[in-house]
């Protein structure tokens, strides 16, 4: 059974306490356990982590080199400046799918541009939590 | 049944004959069969467009406000620099998908740029001809 | 009698179908009509076009070398890019007024330049339907 | 009988003696008059005022919060810098139309942008001494 | 007792009547009363000069070199681009507090950049009339 | 008793120690106890919190949610990069005040730009340990 | 015998009509016709296709994959904007040069970059009509 | 007997009394003694005037269309972005000179770009007080 | 003895399992063994430390402060915009050297700029493991 | 008979031993060889000169003031930043053909700027060693 | 006696060739001879030197440093990107006057920046020959 | 035994004449007697060039084709633009390390970016004359 990391960066550990119009209402623990769903009807099978710590995504992305098969990552708002972000995940040389809540291009300027994007697999955004479980599905045909 | 409109721009008719590296073997025909059985499997229905014509596309844009609930859209090379489509998506006002069958993101800096993503729900880019599917999933949703 | 181009860009075909708060409730028929009236009331005869396609723009801003005195156009979001359609205009040495309905200078950033405006005797924005009213009287004193 | 005020900017006092290939032979007094006849014909009260000085204009476009009913404003160069007289027109909340005589968007590249166009209703350029009079019938509209 | 020039610049005669969602409902007399009464309970004396002139406020500038201990200054729209208030600030060589009612780097992006601020010793934004008594706060440690 | 976190950012825990011709001879826990003086001078009470670590102040910040009415922030260098900060407090949703102690807009170029701002009520900057005392008192109006 | 497509795009319909200073007094047709003389002096073969419209031009663009070894291109304006034009080039595989009758690079700023360079053997610019011609000789070593 | 002015901008009535290490202890009106000394050997005779508002600047330079035969012009910070006084100049078509005492290409970023000096005969910078005579040379040899 | 700081950032602890032809097969410690051999060749002994998070390198760097004599940095991607770094650095005030395993200045664009540079000793970049041994050597005449 | 300077800049000596990819195998002597046999069956008489040195260049382009009709320039890298270069063609004004043996438009961005085309009559770009005997067919008309 | 070395850099001995309309029908040699008198009639002395090689004119700004008390400076086209004759210029510390004989500022966009200007003692620019000569009477003033 | 070429551009040889406080002042045959020295202990024998010509540079370098192993390069201001000299060091394929003796990333804008960096081997900056000796270290592991 493969196996997926669900990475989560700064300030989603808030989702469904703010910007609840952006967000949804749901908080993610809910979603967690929604996409948890989602992937064992994949025949996959998820881990999950948070932290708002830039250095701490970076440990973790490591750890994808010898314990996962790929990666689903909302690296919120580093998605606009980690470089740091981008090297781990370059280094880790296994598909990344980046995803957003929201639609990042429809929003402020400085969320359009992703220092990620280049080195992940391909882009989902703007589909609120749903996001998350069509990041799976697309992740399914690469791993 | 929720009726979607399937729009292609322009050399997406080439798909299947060029860059198959990048976009897979399978031609543009191929790849809206697929399509349509996700669609039924979801509930939807679809009709199929390509155009390389800017003005032909606007034109079949218009048609969604009227006999579509909603639209995936890979606009190709349009995407970055057709305003006059944006301003079609804008006034139609139904749930526009932008797809991308590459990672744009990753590709020449002139493809980073979307014109069209602010007027859409969302954008899912990179994953071949899944995108398509993906977004029909995503698409399902909002509509 | 004088003979005027009315010429209309791509989406302008929805007005009053779309954005009725930017662009007023009259559709674009009845705007002509009105258009039409005020230009016999000046002692000009004008001819109506709109498409969404840029060549076929061109195509009949090139019958204004011939055919017409002078051409008001509204050339919708091709403003901002249609390089073709400023060498189309800059080809015909008639006098050309350009308008929008709307005040594009308020509006998004990409609406501020306008690649055709070098190439116009003027510009004339904000109006609503009464842009293309006082483009006649304006045109008027240039043919 | 509605009461709108004719604002001119730097330099504009010399119309009529400088450039005449570009602003015509006519000077700013003989322009007012045609502008005063065209304002009585239309049932509007016209008076004039011009400045070198931006905060003489401003503080006339401060009278036009409790005197007029609208204002027609060629602030020459001001137009392109003047972010003071930007508030003050901002700041009045009175239909305002910019007027340019010459085609400020066909000249140098620092007459391509206007700080004020953001907050006036319209802008009309490029019809010598027949800008101001399009500027009263367009004004005669919106107030 | 130390004596301390309070500057307002264009529109600021205006507050208490313009946009007062941004600005409140102060007019500028009242809100120079209450400064002057902070400035009093500081031991500072006070004096009150507004103009929308940009020469007059260099003018009035140029009498601190030899008849204040030090300056509030709101230069209105003149702190995004007048380098010429820039050099009298520069030449006077006093201390002087720039304040700005509204958080001017909320706003416009034209307003995100002071051409004063690098000749001021500090700056004061966004506490609507507070700035000022604020601003003499700071100011009392400077001078 | 209204509660404020006060929230230092990266090498703040020099101060003192480094560069103390710009940040003055006093410690960070000097100039705390000073806050925390003024503070109860008004009426308000203060925690502090100093971290280099950009994750643990978006911890803290998450804590102004539940725990305190508004915050004073002085982000140090994240102040022109941190948009992982700058959506810790939009999330928030309390009054923020954004501090320096030197005049950011007087040094080098890439401290000009503030990612914060945007999200803060106001911003006061240059005047040394007074900047946070000046802080709380804007602060104590808002909250 | 190798077979060549001699494409022109927009305005160029009108060579002969406008700013023959610039282009000559030859129109297409007799600029055609001395082409298809040098194309047999070289033992090539070309068919001939203009039109003013985007699409179009895309459309015959991918019959050189299956009915020509080369291609001429005078993409006129669509030159520095048309990414779908490239892309149509690019998917095709095979040689195409370049041309323009006008000198570019030494024309208006916006004339300066080609987007369709990139994916072109290469260019030949400024020599009336003999660019078509020595493109043709270009092309002969190239197929 | 020729008749030059001799125009001074903002801040410039400081001189001698501000950061003389760059523009010497001399006053103004010491210096305009010296010019005029200058001027009567070289057979001219001056007229000066200092301001520090742009509006009366304009107002004066209108003067030199009747009164003068060239102008010596020291437009201080209005340099760098009074588009204004730019055209004023220019509509007047007599020779203007433009001079600064420091060497203003050695100074700020902003001091580097001058507005004006398209409109003037040329330019002498960085000679302190000997900028005004040698411009009063170089003028001799153009009125 | 001088005691040095040899302190590497993130994505650094991969060093031998990612991109083994651009940073060589060696692994961290085999390398941090060679340069402490170096080290005590050269007279000098060394400390080793690496981190992915930024706060933990700030607040590594201010031990250099008390307990080193200088520093050799291989800030890995935080190089080009942690200005956090750039300020610990600044504040230590002992000799810093820059390091980079690969030439930064000929890989992608983002990694020709960094932001420590302008407050380190000197750079030293393309030398793979060499670099350190390279910068142990520079910082001995430094120290 | 007309005479032709064909001049060579920086690092041309090298053709046929460096980047033979990009260049091809013929040497410098070689390539002149064939050009100066083409040159005389179109009539025309070639000289030829290379140097790596900009002055040595300059000198050489002087020299067609009086002794040459035409001239083909390669000026190799210095195409890209000598505006020395730039003004000598510019003063001779004899007709000046610019050629490139690689498609530069297709190479690095630095290459994609010519500073000299504007001063030439056209240019010649990506058909190797025949980019020279183009280049003389097309001067052949000119001279 | 003072000595003065006057140097001029690329395409200056065309002087007199080349436009003529811009640069007068004096040659160099002849400009020379009226420097040469002038000169003398100031009490100095001055040799004369140009060259269109940036490395010649490097060589000779070096022997400033024993021989010379001064230079004045037209570097042509070097004045827009030769950082190395900068770094000559400010290698020797004597007092440098650059000179052009058109107005710079008023031609083409490159001619408008100078990277020596920074490190002369002024600049003079606009009045043909005379602008050697008033550079001669400036730099009497300042060795 | 491998053989080194050190190479020194523009204003090198005033090295020990100039700036001492930056370059220190030993003069430049004393560090290349230095340099031979550090050369032999290392096995390799150096031959030394310099000229302030960026023409004779690049004759020099294209002799370490057949003549040297590898090269030191010191470009002076050249490294900032001479593309020409970075075709010089790509065409030839051996080892080139970019030697500056200051830190150039420390200095003025201009000379943060060097044009030869992306064909080097590698970079080192800022230790005086020791940036030479350990290049040639540097160099020593890869010829």
């Amino acid at each position: 059974m493969k196996k997926i990391l669900i990475l989560n960066g700064p300030n989603l550990d808030l989702t469904g306490r703010r910007e609840t119009g952006v967000y949804g209402a749901e908080n993610l623990d809910e979603i967690n356990r929604r996409v948890a769903g989602h992937a064992s009807s994949l025949g996959l099978e998820c881990d999950f982590f948070q932290s708002n710590c830039e250095g701490a995504l970076i440990d973790r992305i490591h750890t994808v080199l010898t314990d996962y098969d790929g990666c689903v990552i909302n690296a919120g708002a580093y998605t606009h400046y980690s470089y740091a972000i981008r090297d781990a995940i370059s280094a880790v040389k296994k598909p990344f799918v980046e995803v957003h809540m929201s639609n990042v291009h429809a929003r402020e300027d400085f969320r359009h541009g992703s220092v990620i994007s280049a080195v992940c697999a391909g882009q989902i955004a703007g589909f609120g939590r749903a996001s998350y479980t069509l990041a799976l599905s697309a992740l399914k045909e690469l791993v």
